[in-house]
């Protein structure tokens, strides 16, 4: 079984980003909705991350998925497979989403009820991390493959995350991937960055990501 | 010894991009240079490839590299060591560079004798697909830990691109990567793109790529 609604978002015709997405991020508080807001490279692993984030939580909270991408539904496909719900956005060409075009995807997937609505951002390090999305908390995921100098060449993405995740770990003795230069690199853009090093595939420090989610989620709620 | 000019560029202001790029390809031609523009994911191997490409082609021919990058100068200082004349162009948080961008890059490089100049893009699978920089040629690195997947989620940049070196195949048996799956649904959206696997680690596949790459530099002093 795998449904799920396909919706092209329009772009933005609000000015003043910024202020829209403080609006957003509001509506939502009120709502009793986290927003997190996931960004990485193409490929860094952010729907299998989301697959293994679904399947720690979704017994303890309702989960909305929004999976956008210039073209295809290839996500939405296998975040569907997890039984939570989940709507594909197409940016239509657009490298980030901005908060207006977040809200088109709230609007589609319905946050009634939903306690934790993740934005799947287009694979990019460079746009998405310049537009507020209105999300609650940021997160970035950064692939082992990819290099510990990361950091240093993007490091606007780095600044305005709230929590890093180092992925593909186990393949670790394979590349020159230092994680303590890179956890240093991070730390230096962004001293309060809460740093995870994971595995999606072999669940290596899910466990540890679940519960950094679970305590924001909570206290996104009773504030 | 490393020495190599760290460059701001402006962006550009001129409205149509395409005319622009046409005039600068035009330049080029009548200067006999050759312009390369990679582009690839972050992490997926371009400045690697760039030196063992170096490696294989400075003994016949002038080659000139532009590093493109919003931040920092590591790909730049990596560079220069093969020797070869280097500048690190500072986008200035732009995610692309259009045909003005390159052309300021090409003159702060000098072309006078420069058979071939390469342009190392920003690390990005979208924006840079978008602009037409005025290169000779396009070509793009994905590499295996990204997936299979992506000419279905970054359509447009395999369909600008005129060679694909699918870099770091000596780990394929680390990751789930089909690559026929993958040549088929880039010759799919682009049937005349010539593919060529690639370690830029271990050397696999460099010569045939560098034989590409001096037909085509040969093809376009002659013509």
């Amino acid at each position: 079984m795998s449904e799920f609604r396909v919706m092209e978002i329009k772009q933005s015709i609000f000015e003043d980003n910024d202020k829209d997405a403080e609006k957003l991020r509001q509506e939502l508080k009120s709502e009793k909705t986290f927003l997190l807001n996931l960004m990485s490279s193409p490929g860094a692993g952010k729907t299998t991350t989301l697959t293994r984030t679904i399947e720690a939580l979704k017994d303890e909270m309702k989960i909305g998925v929004m999976e956008a991408d210039i073209d295809s539904d290839v996500d939405a496909h296998t975040i569907s497979q997890t039984g939570v719900k989940v709507i594909q956005l197409h940016t239509g060409g657009m490298c980030h989403l901005d908060a207006d075009m977040t809200r088109q995807g709230i609007k589609g997937l319905g946050t009634k009820e939903i306690d934790l609505a993740i934005l799947e951002n287009v694979g990019n390090l460079v746009c998405p991390a310049e537009f507020d999305t209105g999300a609650s908390k940021n997160a970035m995921i950064l692939s082992v493959p990819e290099g510990d100098d990361k950091p240093l060449k993007y490091p606007l993405m780095f600044s305005i995350c709230d929590v890093l995740l180092i992925n593909k770990i186990d393949a670790m003795d394979y590349f020159d991937f230092d994680l303590e230069i890179c956890k240093e690199r991070a730390k230096k853009l962004n001293p309060d960055i809460k740093i995870i090093p994971i595995s999606a595939r072999n669940g290596e420090g899910i466990e540890e990501w679940a519960e950094w989610l679970r305590a924001e989620v909570k206290e996104w709620k009773e504030e």
